[in-house]
């Protein structure tokens, strides 16, 4: 099995620069996560983007369609900021063949208490386990694209 | 969506006692590791058994078995030592219409570094994703019940 | 012994705010750190503030200033932020017959990486090691106030 | 300023083997807290043993002693065993002119939650702010040697 894993930043990255005492994307933790996970398939990381969500355009998602239109490859697990999520899952829902799983954190990898480990963790599972389509797994839950939405209020992902 | 997770105890929730200079079966990080995942679906954790897996007897399979098949849920979550997963996993594949994952870890869930996380992630998108059947997650991979052993040598699950 | 600890916020305190994709400063960690850090001896922990070390003012010094000098105490510890930390101990260092020792941190506690539980260490111990006077633990070091800047540049302290 | 770390086992350093479900000395990780903790002073580590506390001999002893004797180094920071930390601390007592803190660790650091890292911060700051003369820093407290046991039953140091 191959898993190719695409980072386009978000909060899962996040990292704290006490000098400027800002909040920035920094580089990706998946690998760091992947090998605490102690996993045994093959992988590759194709960091594509270091942005929060927000700032994702028409443009940054048509490259995504492309390059995973482009690929061989079956199985994706793209980490994303958590605020366009759904938006980026159903540009990417018109791709067939192809099993995709988005993911991300509510609270950044590098923070002692996050959920990126189980989110990975749970989109790694999803995405040999789950038919070819899109996904997004958040909250202990996987969605199908379409069928989902941030609910910013309550910081969570939930059912439409 | 309900999950019913049951602990049996292993390496996951392996303690440290310096007064003993000992290593024992403390109580389930389960509940820790769900909370921190940040997880929004309906659940509960039944214990069953704190024991290092080598130690588990044709009874208490026996039991966990009857447990499940007398249960209406169809989602269930097992934490569980890895020496003898397999073999627990073998038990239970003859239940039908649920979908049961064995997981557990390779380091203690309290360790600042484990697979617990990451595991308990790959069980929750498993049990939810996959066909009714019983699975091992482990490793970063999703293994049906009968095609998977562990390699003590190597410390880690394998296709058989 | 009895040592009590101020909270005046900083990063040591900062948390990350998805909702807003902001970082500010929450509620302290010091208890936290201190019960993992298994101390015996007696404490109690005061929060006078929750900023930024930028945005404190001459009266916030000065509270704290009136708030040591009219207390029997003899031992205190303050976190706080670093930027002005060496300005807040010029401050305090014309009280006599306390050991006061500030502390921070360039990493949030609250990360997995972080200098939070290394330097309350540090400060826990030069409060009951140094003779009165005021002190900053930071980067390894007990510095005596007056004695010390922090090097944005390089984002550390050093001697002055 | 130049701390010598000495490494002799114990709690501190102990690591899990799945393999066998033992729990025996690793590496000693007082290189990562040092890391982690940001210092800026120069320091070495020098890995003498890899013993439970239990095990060290009376030979372990007059090594240990022997080597700090002949060396010209003022301050040593020791990691040990808890259990027999008293009494090494106790044959060291004889040294003059050089400062030697012991510590150690009740939960292993490579535990999420560990008072390690605390107490190596504890043991740096007395290194540099104590008299010279032999201490421990355990719970929070800097003990001179000679006036501190391990009480076993309540697993903790407290003043004699």
């Amino acid at each position: 099995m191959f898993i190719r894993f695409i980072t386009t930043g978000g909060t899962i990255d996040k990292i704290y620069f006490d000098a400027l005492s800002q909040f920035e994307v920094g580089d990706s933790l998946v690998k760091h996560i992947l090998t605490d996970g102690l996993v045994e398939f093959d992988y590759d990381i194709v960091p594509i983007l270091q942005k929060d969500s927000l700032e994702m355009t028409d443009e940054d998602r048509e490259q995504l369609y492309e390059l995973i239109s482009n690929d061989d490859t079956t199985r994706f697990v793209i980490t994303h900021g958590t605020d366009t999520m759904p938006q980026t899952a159903d540009k990417l829902a018109g791709l067939s063949g192809k099993t995709i799983v988005l993911t991300g954190a509510l609270t950044p990898a590098r923070f002692r208490t996050t959920d990126a480990v189980f989110n990975v963790g749970m989109a790694v599972a999803a995405v040999q386990a789950c038919e070819p389509g899109v996904y997004i797994a958040m909250n202990g839950q996987v969605f199908p694209a379409g069928e989902v939405r941030k609910n910013r209020k309550e910081n969570r992902f939930e059912k439409l």
